[in-house]
């Protein structure tokens, strides 16, 4: 399973580097990012929104608002759910979900890659970066 | 003037596409951000942290604060400040500040361009990222 956060805490001492984050706007704002990913992805695996908000510690409401949204924002619904019984019922990642998660993937690894690439040829004497960067 | 923010309002219609946020992070969280770089600038421009914070709406403590910080976590001073006088002395943006400006900006076009290049790849019939990301 990922995680479902980029520090393993918060309070964890700052490593130095070339840090950032990065999401794609739709026509309300956030599309997709990397908490909706890993939403999705937790979907998928879970059948229900339910049992995916819970496994990442995230409200059921919170977690619905957000597949409400990228499913309002997408041309075509990212996540089906199906309705009625108790706690609602399940929920299916769609193959247009399918192809988001892999388009927001390779995003993000790319950017990944870019961070690296900078931070390196920033410090091309392996420095750490308080160290070289001025 | 370098604008401030990165967006004229923030109440203005979200435009869909890739965006994201980049830093770099020192020994003690953030050392430089596109906030920080533009209050060097400013500092440079007028010449002394009040000046530069009023022209960005920003509290001297705070801008005090960010300078404070970027000065501890460099190598070598990014800012230096004059004593004594009424508010304050001048402020100087040192050759080791120069050089973080310089880098940090280039980090920084660097990442437009990356964003524009992967939305590019995402999108190759030239429809709007809501519709074309699904």
């Amino acid at each position: 399973m990922p995680k479902a956060h980029h520090r393993s805490s918060r309070n964890a001492k700052p490593t130095p580097g070339f840090r950032g984050r990065i999401w794609i706007d739709g026509s309300e704002g956030t599309f997709i990012g990397y908490g909706r990913v890993i939403l999705l992805e937790r979907i998928r695996e879970q059948g229900s929104i339910t049992k995916a908000s819970k496994s990442m510690q995230m409200a059921y409401r919170h977690a619905w608002d957000l597949v409400d949204s990228m499913n309002r924002q997408a041309k075509e619904p990212l996540v089906e759910m199906a309705k009625g019984g108790k706690g609602g019922g399940g929920a299916r990642v769609t193959k247009a979900g399918e192809r988001a998660i892999k388009r927001f993937r390779r995003f993000y690894d790319d950017f990944q890659s870019f961070l690296k690439r900078e931070e390196k040829n920033s410090s091309p004497d392996g420095r750490t970066t308080e160290e070289a960067f001025p």
